[in-house]
């Protein structure tokens, strides 16, 4: 996808220049001044925007200026320039979406060889109409290719008017980019053609011109709902979310582990399992038909098997879908969810795990938050008007941490009184982990080490009584209650073969023991639920709007 | 987990050196020669290595220098200094695996602020045993953390040596590292205190001490092959393989979007599907306790999904689970694997989805290639010898095209006799496959124009004749066969409508023919298997040894 002029140019990408890699350039740019290393520095900005380049003069005529630009909507153009003339260059270029379709008198300083771009004189752009406006001289489009919440209007003559030209219709749309006489907007595109690619047929489309339909709508349609700004918004939030979360793991080291999704392991001997069988011995039913020859589920979290993998290397992550067959409406609880999971060898402390939660939410929320601007400022502007204000301190502040016993004290000592009594060997209810959050200033805050019994099997005996506290940890953050869960885990053979004996589960776990045969190390790991993260740092109240097509009991669209 | 000694400094890391944020930062430099703009150009490097820094006087005196470089097992550091003299600066610069764990005559011409460094001067090693030898005078360790195929060796008095260092156990090292005598090795640790972290059973251990175990072998050990070299080379190569896909498709503007798993489309009425049920409904099997209400099943594609997506972004890709209930025990069927799928929309040639194709296998190779140079040479050195000359060729090359009709003739002409007497309208056999490659070249092949009978409802008539091809494509890799499946769809309700009311699926699709009557685009897409990918750049014969927990018929370990 990339070309160069020259070999040097290209090495030059190669060997360092990873902008030209990075997502943020196939967005809109804004091109600042060049640098001391005459690299022009190229940023992220708003869509559909017209950018000023100044070029300022090298220290002496004849230095090499080396371009990253996009030359036209499928390629990333890589060029150089000779400046021959110590003067200032100043101009503009032009963006649709990611496209450069345009550029006024910025070249015309530089030599010959920068004409190789292919700047097209008409730029066509393709998208979907999300308005049409009529007047009697004019008219006017917003058409929308899904790169970004921002349209790009479009001004023709009402000759080029058609039937099938209305709201929802895919069109392709030839012109001249202009400077908008608009406030709001920079560019317009002056329209000499208008090809209806696809019409739209709006008596039915269930989605309506400029209307702000209410999420609850737009959810019953999963195969339309895209087409809404809000969906639209979400679903670019979600996908930059997960490339930062690939990143942070990536970036620290980190293998990732595909986890199994279907396995023979009844995990927790949790009866909310998903069973498999080959659809067309489903209906026999009989043992011995069994695709797998054993029960088959679907997975509900990838850590004992990202436990197999910390005993090969010390820093270990998924991020896969898991499932619960929860009979739940709930407004945080699907039937398919994606986890991010990671797992640390060689690690003594929980401080550890948890140091590694909180720059994991820092982190990626930093980075979904730089990268998706205005996706961000729509949830924050019309759907959860607080939620800015938590972020920015959320990122400014060190996450609380409180042992599960301050936390009963707390609750304790609680003007409040609770459907449920706060008591030391209770679990913490939702009304307790608000009220706790609340307590600490509406803060992400860490509640550790939990009562023995509580938690499952593989969670580490601390030892401070007999069998009494885990090294457990569960991060609630403000709105949405638990958004992640980890432990160190038990590396002692002894205590997790006495533990699971009295389990009646030694020989159902004789290969995780083994584990701890081989060379065990002392770990520790966590969970976060992806879909929680996302309604956190949105405010999105119902987990279904957070997931392009969402899972729950007597509902699978599509 | 990055910091800086100057503001300015981090702000420069924001701004463009991207440098401090990629992978290959975390792994082991080398160090290269100051760029014109007085920026260490900071590369991958081999593990367990030595790396020499040249640092060529700059221009003039007073001039800053950045540095990138890894300082702590934990911490990447950013520092700088100011070179107070035009002197070369030379020196050497030791790494254990991603650590740094030593520097000689490297600093001492750099000023004070680069003591703010913290190298440790008696590093820890962390890792599990490979191999001991314990001789007279001396005890040598080779100890290995996950993060390279290199061990690392650790010199010891013999009164260090105790009862639970053996091969596989786990162990914490403390001294001093030195430069090694041995031609193979750059450095080793000279050891001051051995910890056993967690002793292994040897006995009992099914992998053995410097045993070439088959890869039939340790498959039988699902919870322990991880810690076996080929094993961990591939998890590696499998990691970069998955994040460097993930990166293609983000650099090039498509949106992720995760699609669903369970789903209740039974998709081309395959018979291989998994149907899932809540575990406790499952036994009752009524119809009307199903957990969704109706059927639901394990996904065999995200297309139709993606689809729905491309009626809103023009660029989209998934990477996740897909499922094929097939009773096979084939060298090249998993009943889980992992399809890369992508679509685009206002695209009406299948070269463009073509070139995408080749895009993305040639660009995954290279990076793959260039980030695991070690553990690919292990592949291409041990399991499949032919295969580096194998993918030279093909990043060097462009794929060839030629169309159903042609491969037909091509077969009927060969001389070869085939088990299937090759004719037109017929489904390519892998043996049909496997000539028209060799006829070839040996190089990628795509294959293009398919007849329309042969091929699912959804791919787009060529109009050729009546019903005769549509616009598909399979991409035929040599040693694999079929890579990569695409198609354009067929974006032209009347078209799809017939096709589907003729097959009596109207009512099923009704949802997808929605997608028609809305603002429907040209598109079209591909998927592309990724074990098969890895088996393709590796050489590696059986599928189930490029998947960490592979699932297939009788068989779900874990």
């Amino acid at each position: 996808m990339y070309y160069a002029f020259t070999d040097k140019l290209f090495l030059q990408r190669e060997a360092g220049s990873k902008i030209v890699q990075s997502p943020e350039n196939f967005r809109g740019f804004r091109v600042s001044n060049l640098t001391h290393a005459n690299r022009l520095v190229v940023h992220e900005e708003i869509m559909t925007s017209t950018t000023t380049v100044k070029l300022k003069p090298s220290a002496k005529p004849g230095v090499t200026l080396t371009f990253l630009l996009t030359a036209d909507p499928e390629h990333i153009s890589v060029g150089r320039a000779v400046e021959r003339q110590r003067t200032t260059l100043e101009g503009e270029l032009c963006f649709y979406q990611k496209h450069l379709v345009g550029a006024f008198n910025v070249f015309s300083h530089l030599s010959e060889r920068f004409a190789a771009f292919r700047i097209p004189s008409s730029p066509e752009v393709q998208g979907w109409v999300r308005s049409v406006r009529a007047q009697k001289e004019v008219l006017f489009l917003h058409i929308n290719d899904g790169s970004s919440l921002e349209n790009l209007q479009v001004v023709a003559d009402p000759s080029l008017e058609n039937r099938d030209l209305t709201f929802g219709s895919a069109v392709e749309v030839e012109g001249k980019l202009v400077k908008s006489p608009h406030r709001m907007q920079n560019m317009e595109l002056k329209a000499e053609t208008i090809r209806v690619v696809g019409p739209c047929d709006t008596w039915l489309f269930p989605l309506k011109m400029k209307e702000r339909h209410p999420l609850e709508y737009v959810r019953q349609f999963p195969h339309l709902r895209c087409r809404n700004n809000t969906l639209g918004s979400l679903l670019r939030i979600r996908s930059e979310a997960t490339a930062a979360i690939h990143s942070f793991f990536q970036d620290n080291g980190y293998v990732h582990i595909h986890t199994p999704i279907i396995t023979s392991n009844d995990c927790e001997g949790a009866g909310e399992l998903f069973q498999i069988e080959a659809s067309n011995e489903a209906k026999e039913s009989a043992e011995k038909t069994h695709f797998f020859n054993v029960p088959a589920f679907l997975t509900v979290s990838g850590q004992l098997h990202l436990e197999v993998m910390a005993g090969a290397f010390t820093h270990v992550f998924t991020f896969g879908p898991t499932f619960r067959a929860e009979n739940s409406q709930s407004r945080r609880h699907l039937a398919e969810f994606y986890m991010v999971e990671a797992e640390l060898s060689f690690t003594e402390n929980l401080q550890d795990v948890t140091q590694v939660i909180e720059d994991l939410v820092k982190t990626a929320t930093s980075t979904v938050l730089s990268k998706c601007p205005r996706d961000v400022e729509l949830f924050h502007k019309y759907v959860a008007p607080a939620q800015k204000d938590r972020l920015e301190q959320m990122l400014k502040n060190k996450f609380v941490t409180i042992s599960y016993n301050e936390a009963v004290e707390i609750l304790k000592q609680a003007s409040q009184t609770f459907t449920f009594k706060p008591e030391w060997g209770c679990d913490l209810q939702t009304e307790h982990e608000k009220y706790l959050v609340k307590h600490c200033g509406e803060v992400p805050l860490f509640v550790i080490n939990y009562p023995y019994d509580l938690k499952p099997f593989y969670m580490r005996d601390n030892e401070d009584g007999p069998q009494r506290t885990v090294a457990a940890v569960d991060l609630l953050v403000p709105g949405i209650g638990e958004l992640c869960g980890g432990s160190l885990r038990e590396e002692r053979l002894p205590f997790l073969e006495s533990r699971l004996q009295r389990l009646g589960l030694a020989d159902t776990y004789q290969w995780y023991l083994d584990l701890r045969k081989f060379g065990s190390v002392p770990h520790g790991g966590f969970g976060m639920g992806f879909e929680r993260y996302l309604q956190y740092i949105l405010g999105v109240d119902n987990i279904k709007d957070v997931i392009p097509f969402p899972r729950f009991s007597h509902s699978c669209l599509l």
